[in-house]
């Protein structure tokens, strides 16, 4: 499961992707140890670069994400891994999807409606 | 379109995927000038690390990326581009997808076959 850690300092860039919608949830990191528990245990687990740790996603919130399927790019240096996301929502901020602003002439704006609200959750 | 470029040394992250059937094509990287080529031109252009200067996709293949929509992250430091991808693939080695190989018990298997031969494009 050779893949090629080096470009980033040791990560590797993962793309989460619904297996389902196909809609694109969010973008995280993943170290080698990352990547390891992610298909040892099933669930998503990154490499965080604000708290220099390892993350479990969803280890506040609940909001987990079971692995379906991991893919890796020609380079081997990126990671498509789709998954089964249980909770609401995937965003911190509380959206079904990181990605939630989109560029409209020039601005950003909000493309999907809050699904649930992040004061409940991270508390 | 304040985009937060700091965390990567002047690069975001830009997940590219095909806006009819959501497949995601290929992970690049843009600089500043790459994003807003990329918004100016209405193709994608990336910020190549390995040859270090600007690169628009399908300079050398003609396989172009029309862009549909561009959206971003919580953290606006990720980008989703959904485009249109001009030719059989988007991959260098000859695929649709950069995400070519998936993990099945612990080996890359390939998860497509070829659409174009790139002895043919890239000569």
């Amino acid at each position: 499961m050779d893949l090629d850690f080096s470009k980033l300092g040791g990560l590797i860039t993962a793309v989460i992707q619904d297996h389902a919608s196909g809609r694109v949830l969010m973008v995280g990191f993943m170290n080698e140890e990352a990547f390891r528990k992610t298909v040892e245990t099933g669930y998503a687990t990154f490499y965080s670069r604000s708290r220099n740790k390892l993350w479990l996603k969803g280890e506040t919130s609940g909001h987990r994400l079971v692995v379906k399927e991991i893919s890796t790019d020609c380079d081997k240096d990126a990671l498509l891994v789709s998954v089964e996301a249980l909770g609401p929502g995937v965003c911190h901020e509380g959206y079904q999807s990181c990605f939630f602003r989109t560029l409209r002439e020039g601005q950003w704006v909000e493309n999907q409606a809050r699904t649930y609200d992040p004061a409940e959750v991270y508390r």
